[in-house]
């Protein structure tokens, strides 16, 4: 990779992508001399997107690496000298400062619910700061996006999804970041070249309508393409009529690529008109033709809904291209991620904070907690539940836990088959505690956690709503806060 | 700019942001020899986003610097041997590859309505394949934040409206170019101090809620803030409760201010709660503190409906700071710009070409086109006519011009005061041809050009429809070639 695409790509030069009150607060905390409290900030949601039963969380080793990467550069302080907002002190400062918080994380590719912390922060008040707007972008929309391609995946069935948004994605970053969070998600390929190239996601795609119309005949065009791409003939039979004329040009040419013996699978695409009546037209066609099993890629406009009523149609198609609607995630285009305050370190001893709202559902939970998924006797996810981190772990078999705002209601949960603790130490004294995982791994793990999950999470609509819970500990202290929200 | 995050803003490092397929066909056309044949290709729209008026051209500069630093590299070669799918003749042509199409464009910042060219492409077939796909990433994103901004703005009538996206952006660069785009489209700001930097917009934010809660008090937090920035003192007064405690506390600190004469504008920002009823009881608490002309800065989930919607209940907000809604337009998040071609250089003759469907309205406008905006008497845009590129102008006074989908319907344009012709030449023999306007001569055309359009196409729900033509000798060019598609 060259030096200019991999330095954006490694994150590198973002010092100053975060919001300007970062640094004027950040400033400000020198000013009053607070900057090196020690705090703890925790990422995490409060909904999921419409008709989700969960999210796969995404974005955390490109977080990690902007962390690493982090300096502000000598023209980054030129720039901020003329706002003329700081003075030559933040400038000292920026310019020798490294991010050395310590980052607990849920691996990418973990299946994961509304309320729970994904990402958490300990570090100086400066620190937690200067780094939260970046962390919010590049979290924010990976796990939009792999949330979106998991739920893309699940209509198709097991059924190859290739990603082809880069064209309608928000900018060169939105399509990068979207195509590795795609792939994470169950996605099997991306038209994105670059994405293949930065993050070694396999690449896919074969000719367009204008391929079609600069040859003198559709049958020219397709045997012209036969000819250069044996192995990777996939036919786009709709510039004129797929039915008329581009399925029959189409098994014409594989008759003769049988012929010459250099048939691998006889496939084609179709890109518009009615695609649950034109493939088991070309499907019929196709087996009548001799061909027994063609590969028939559908692509225009795909979501979730559109691919599951095709297949509830029996539509005969066995791949799908899907661009617009799931690089954008294009019925709920942002995820709710937030980034708030949960702990203060005074006197040696991490004080919890919450925030109140009027609101008792939107209040945070207070103190540095981690997470532990319990499973039930069939090995499924039956809750997750959020302890301190300074909690002894409970031993299986039975948990009492706290409803997260009906605090009077205490639950049990039982036949506990084991647990699971999701936040590991990804990230401390600047750097990366572990290799990157391969992205390979990442997206295995995706589809192990995917497959994990009840089929009840798993509806693409109205699907059964997971049970996240506080620990008595956790339970208690906020409880407490509520009540006398003043004291802390 | 350092080398690096200036190298990715530059558009350089980017020439595999391209679909797999382009590739596999521009080595397809090296292999058939038909890669030099020349051929236009157009960028245009079909639909404008959901209950817009108009569109607000955006994004081609950033473009043009792509053409300009195209250049595969080394290691793109490597990767792409690695693929498989090439052979070394193309990799031959893609090392020296640079392109030098003719590129006609409407400027950026222009108003613009489905159906017209707003990019033109004339080169060889292979470089416009090569571009397709950046090309249409590139404008479609800063296209729809340009024209979402502009919407916003125009609800906020008059208003200064504050670009707070960041977080929600997809990924840095959809936050870099939507930054850009909301800029050009009308915004005052962007909180993202990258975007500052690397285009020159102005960047404004002051502090969050956890300014405030790490501190003893609300109060203190405030004097704190006041002291550090007296020249940007907007204080966020709904860390606990705006009426109770928020407000009554900013109104102690700009007595202090006042009394120690640093106030410049009282100032406060709402976050949270029922905006219009808020921003009521803050400003009559304000006033009759002594404070005659606040400032009132709104956020959260503001989108033009809800601005429109506050302005009709007279809320007493005069500046908003939009976010999600703005950087994702996230009612409609993708812009359905294609790229099409239409016209074929044959034996030294430019042969128009169309792309028909079953749907006429979908049948592209053959040939290489410029448009011409008609204005009226009272110097009001009345439609835009597209015009083959070597069709003599019209005289202004009365012009005959063709339906674009009823072909029998002809109509007269009447008391036509002037003519403009849209598309300019802006780059050829691989650069461009004129100096890169700066970002606030593009916003500043933006602004006169929806400025002096008719209120009807400004409502923020079911504007008029603005009438686009063909010309007479592009109106038979497609009757013709709808009749005989073979012909062509």
């Amino acid at each position: 990779m060259t030096q200019t695409s991999s330095s954006w790509i490694n994150r590198e030069g973002l010092a100053l992508l975060t919001d300007l009150y970062e640094l004027t607060m950040a400033a400000g905390y020198i000013k009053e001399g607070r900057w090196q409290k020690r705090v703890c900030f925790e990422y995490f949601f409060r909904n999921l997107p419409p008709h989700a039963g969960f999210a796969v969380a995404a974005g955390l080793e490109p977080f990690l690496q902007f962390l690493e990467n982090y300096r502000v550069t000598d023209d980054d302080i030129a720039y901020l000298r003329d706002l003329s907002l700081f003075d030559e002190d933040f400038f000292d400062f920026l310019k020798d400062f490294r991010p050395r918080c310590t980052v607990r994380a849920i691996p990418e590719g973990t299946v994961v619910f509304p309320h729970e912390p994904i990402v958490q922060i300990e570090g100086t008040l400066i620190e937690a700061q200067l780094i939260e707007t970046a962390l919010l972008n590049m979290l924010n929309y990976a796990t939009l996006i792999a949330t979106k391609a998991s739920r893309i995946c699940l209509a198709a069935e097991g059924d190859k999804v290739l990603e082809f948004g880069l064209r309608r994605a928000h900018g060169p970053d939105g399509a990068l970041s979207g195509s590795r969070a795609a792939y994470i998600g169950g996605c099997s390929s991306t038209s994105n070249v670059l994405a293949g190239k930065a993050y070694g996601i396999p690449v896919s795609g074969t000719h367009a309508h204008s391929w079609v119309m600069s040859f003198e005949s559709e049958l020219e065009a397709f045997r012209a393409f036969a000819r250069h791409y044996p192995e990777r003939c996939v036919l786009l039979v709709d510039t004129y009529d797929p039915i008329e004329s581009g399925v029959p040009n189409a098994i014409t040419v594989f008759k003769e690529m049988q012929a010459a013996g250099t048939l691998s699978r006889p496939a084609i695409r179709l890109d518009s008109g009615d695609l649950a009546k034109q493939s088991k037209r070309a499907h019929r066609m196709m087996t009548e033709a001799g061909f027994e099993d063609p590969l028939i890629v559908a692509s225009n406009d795909l979501d979730e809904d559109l691919i599951a009523d095709l297949k509830r149609q029996r539509a005969c198609i066995n791949a799908w291209g899907v661009g617009t609607h799931l690089i954008t995630a294009h019925d709920s285009p942002a995820f709710p991620g937030v980034y708030k305050l949960v702990s203060v370190l005074e006197n040696g001893q991490w004080l919890p904070r919450i925030k109140t709202t009027s609101n008792l559902e939107k209040a945070t939970d207070p103190g540095r907690k981690n997470v532990l998924r319990f499973y039930d006797a069939e090995d499924y996810p039956m809750g997750d539940v959020m302890y301190g981190i300074e909690e002894t772990p409970p031993t299986d078999g039975e948990v009492k836990v706290h409803h997260r705002t009906q605090h009077h209601v205490h639950v049990r949960l039982r036949d506990i088959k084991r647990h699971e603790t999701l936040l590991e130490t990804v990230f401390e004294d600047g750097q990366r505690n572990r290799p990157e995982p391969s992205i390979e791994s990442i997206r295995k793990r995706a589809q192990d956690q995917i497959e994990g999950l009840a089929e009840e999470y798993k509806r693409l609509r109205n699907p059964e709503i997971y049970r996240v819970f506080l620990s008595e500990g956790v339970g208690h202290v906020k409880e407490k806060l509520l009540a006398n929200p003043d004291q802390w």
